[in-house]
């Protein structure tokens, strides 16, 4: 057993909704269950490499009430804050991982709490190797795409949006007998895409791991139209590129290249082959916020009260998992570096495909 | 009393939440308190002037079940046909109004009931004026500006939507110390941007009733921040100007006009003003789908009852309103013509503006 | 203009949602727009009657944040706290009302506004008059049986929630072809029946305000089952009698009086005379609770803001009401005294049975 | 391979969200997929023991449109048609599995595809290998208390329910200062109230799993009241027993026995305890209808696409299962029999009793 006295905490990375249960679920076993205090540090790793030190302690007054049903993170977090690269006003980045590392020990704590995605817990798990600073893990991300751990906090959240947005766009699509396509987040991974078209109804979705094709697309759409059906829905992952493979360029969109994104794009490839009205809605940042879902909750409780554990116990480096109604942890080394994506393979394009949604090409060895 | 036999109903211009509890209402009462058959006709006026005619008999089997609960129309409809000028294939403008009428004959009716906004009220008024079509309104737009009438169908639903964006927007603007715009339907009205805006707690909103001022909205901006605040939430009405009440112009967007509207120009000039990141999230279709709200229900069925009320007993060129916990009816001439603007002295504005939200320009004889 | 400084404000009778959007609203107004210091008193009256006072400055920290999310009273409040007849703890009954004049002058308050119901008001308003205390009153009742308001706060919310589980029992009840009994909140009006149950689509509403028999309950759900549908849903406001106009006994009950109410009476009653099994959900507590819908908060903010306004302009002993997309104000003597009952002649009423819904008895002169 | 054409379905037990989700993955696989025809029994088992059969061939007209947004079974069920065992009108119990498998037979089908929770599964299993029919499960059931499966269909829904009432009981809990007990299903596994109680912020949770006692109770809420909060949470599953271990018997409720529940007694004892006012809400049907959530949804629509793929290729009295992003299948006979209970040293327990929960007695050799 480690002899801990004084944790700290801090969220990293973009928001998500649960991370206030996680929060509130470490202070609450924290500070109940083993006398410690805990430390809130404000604003992802800025607290710490910023002097003064933003930190506050997080007493009962603040992690009782209505945490747990938040949005967002009381801490504040930044995804600009990489303490070995770090920008400066100039442009040019800084190595400040010593200001983090002072910033842990002038504070005199003796462990840290880290909740992250795949990008804050590498950067992080390096930097409190190097500094001497004990650290647990706790796995956010709207993405889902951490390793060994079958859900990260925050992507429940976001699929519900998701959902409740093509529960919103079908009636409309309906009535006006339209193509509606919705925009949502993924640069890299297409899980919400995936869940959230499938449990939305969607005809098609699009990912950045499969490649697709317009002929593809037109052909289920126009599938949809010989079964019956005036209109269509088209979910598409904002890391998608265009359907030669390529990123959208500066070219395409001139200087406004920020205000039309992939739906965009494909809005307008769209509407050149098809008869009917073509629509475009991106989700944008709704799906970071509001009130976490059932399972946010769960999850980020879960992760708080095993990432306190651990630390009790004197286990570093590591981070919580959610595996099979249960917890687990494992080596952040192991987990970090790359991404879960999307398995073009596995069970759940299966079953998009399955239920007749177009999800980009079949590999041919596949039995789709 | 006339005599009434068959009864046709339409759904005209942009979709919204409730037609089809307005539908259901209307079928119920005229099937079963007055045994008259309700024959629904194709995407608004579309349905009548299209040869064969579409049109389909409203039995219970269609008209019970849920579609109480269901967004959209199962009617359908369109925004794009106006018998007095019917956009042809060649670009032309085509007066079809006697196909219209034609039709209304063809089928036999005796009577029409219209779900339909300040627009389509007007002209299908006039058609069924010089038609001699005996005909009866349900107002019936997401941006409530109807004349006469408290509520018109889909404005409860879609400010619902609004404030559970903003309820979202919230926790991550926060969380990242942001400016949030959102951008919302209403392009000659604000009230949807108005009313969503002061329950979803927006510190700024612009509406097209009130000019504002880029200093106006830096300086509420600064004055949140002054009070301990670091994230902000603006709303912002489609429909708005420029700072110098110019239409955004294709000179600003380039070819990409319509990937950019007020919001993002919005988002470029405020980032232009204040240190805080800028994010903009355009709400868009959502706004008109899903399932009708309490209000959208209630207001529906009370409606389509009283339009057959009004069938009934002879009382055409009328349309149904909402005031004070009842239905009365209004003349449709009345009604049509101008639509019911935000005041901009109003009391909706003015509890705005007691809650220190900026709302534009105060003009110097008001006290705001 | 009054000269006031500082201002008592007091949430009173059972909670609701909204009361959290009014507080700040009033608190808004008064500090940033007049400069007052503004007092909330706690548990209703008990905070001026107990000894210490109760009571908290609420400073910006309080009122910004998620106030106008949150359910409830951030002030607490009480029904048990009546000054002229409160309940001593060896059950007779004091005169407190001098305790709490003293207390509101012990505070040095000038104005107090008073967030209440119908019962609460009308003390509130013979006391505040004998003592001297310049007082506003906001309505709240989610019965909305309030005089002159269109809306009071609270009742939206309360309706939502019972739409909400007719949604949700709609499905059950139709899988296993039940008859689902809903017993909501609602006295002595059945305001929130009515409305909830046109908006939930149920087939039989039961209030308080118009007399019910059996004979007409088994014939609309035999009508039901001819129309081809297997399931019938039913409301019952939870003040409604029994089938001859008496209320429920202890007799009917025995000892366990209070686990069994109208909803179980009538389900005893339904499964004599029909075959289909019945069901019964009592809804309860959660009627109350939660956040605020678009509505409640809209009206809550209005009435806010308009109440605060009146205090300066000197204009007391009124209440803030809702009419017609604004706000006006009446005297508080003009509303209380008697509660605004369904009409059972009314449009709501005429809505109800225009969709088949049975809604008690129709009176021999009226055309239902 | 099997040769399948003719493929049925039956949904069977109690009713929850999804089932409709799982149909209509079933249909679109075996139609689009593999070219069969899918048959629809009425009623669970009902439908192949009735003369006539009730079936309807499942035509994309029925399973394409909402389906998949839609509570409950378009199907129907029942939780009365054990067909070993059918109750008769005279109360006696008669085995008519050979009508079961003779209408099978009659209907010319070569598979069948049960949707139900471990008891259906069980006696279906049982029936269909003696009947020689080919059978396939999937599993449902709001208690998830299935063996291999993390979820059940359902489940996800239900404990949404859950948290949703009691994010609305928490503030007006908190306005009144009042113990609030919500009593939701879960006649024999806990996992609804342990996951709903979590989630939604509980402060003592009881599960039929796990003893509990009036003291161990009294002294959380007094721990409560301690740590300075005024209101307290607490979450009760159906099939709890006295806190002597005795299930609630006749002589406690008179002949009202039906109409209050562990969640009355609860109340009643604890109100002799506490001095705060006690209240008692009992969720019931609520739990079961309405919308399927985004989780069931996903996992109705992987489990119908898998136990079609499962029919084709002839992989009978097989379940199929959700682990860890993915799906598998396992024999029904190792899973039915007893269900999966909560573990009470397991990690979810762990997890509330890190927050401080109570959830009844821990042994003691458990480090709680």
């Amino acid at each position: 057993m480690s002899k801990v006295h004084r944790l700290g905490i801090l969220t990293s990375g973009g928001d998500c909704a649960g991370l206030n249960a996680a929060i509130r679920a470490v202070a609450h076993r924290a500070v109940y269950s083993y006398g410690w205090t805990v430390h809130g540090i404000k604003d992802g790793t800025l607290g710490l490499m910023n002097r003064p030190i933003e930190c506050q302690e997080l007493s009962p007054d603040l992690f009782k009430g209505d945490l747990l049903r938040m949005g967002g993170t009381m801490l504040g977090t930044t995804n600009k804050g990489d303490p070995f690269a770090f920008p400066m006003p100039d442009g040019s980045l800084k190595d400040r991982s010593g200001d983090f590392v002072e910033g842990f020990h002038m504070l005199g704590l003796d462990a840290l709490i880290v909740i992250g995605g795949d990008g804050s817990l590498k950067i992080l798990d390096k930097l409190c190797k190097q500094g001497g600073v004990p650290m647990v893990g706790i796995p956010k991300t709207i993405d889902n795409d951490v390793h060994q751990t079958e859900f990260a906090i925050g992507f429940s959240t976001a699929v519900n949006v998701v959902v409740d947005a093509l529960d919103r766009l079908q009636p409309t699509a309906a009535s006006h007998h339209r193509v509606m396509i919705l925009e949502v987040m993924g640069r890299d991974a297409g899980h919400i895409a995936l869940s959230g078209g499938i449990a939305g109804g969607a005809d098609v979705i699009l990912i950045p791991e499969i490649p697709y094709s317009m002929d593809g697309i037109v052909k289920r759409i126009e599938a949809v139209s010989r079964e019956g059906r005036s209109h269509v829905l088209v979910v598409i992952a904002e890391g998608c590129k265009t359907e030669d493979g390529a990123p959208l360029t500066v070219a395409w969109s001139g200087n406004q290249a920020r205000y039309g994104g992939i739906g965009h794009y494909l809005s307008g490839r769209i509407a050149e082959r098809v008869k009917a009205e073509v629509r475009v809605t991106v989700l944008g940042h709704v799906q970071r916020g509001g009130q976490p879902s059932m399972q946010d909750r769960l999850l980020a409780s879960t992760f708080g009260v095993h990432a306190v554990d651990l630390v009790a116990k004197g286990k570093f480096n590591r981070m919580v998992a959610w595996q099979d109604r249960g917890v687990i942890d494992v080596p952040i080394s192991k987990v970090v570096g790359s991404a879960r994506s999307v398995d073009p393979t596995g069970p759940v394009v299966h079953t998009a495909r399955g239920l007749g949604i177009y999800v980009g090409e079949v590999p041919e060895e596949v039995d789709g």
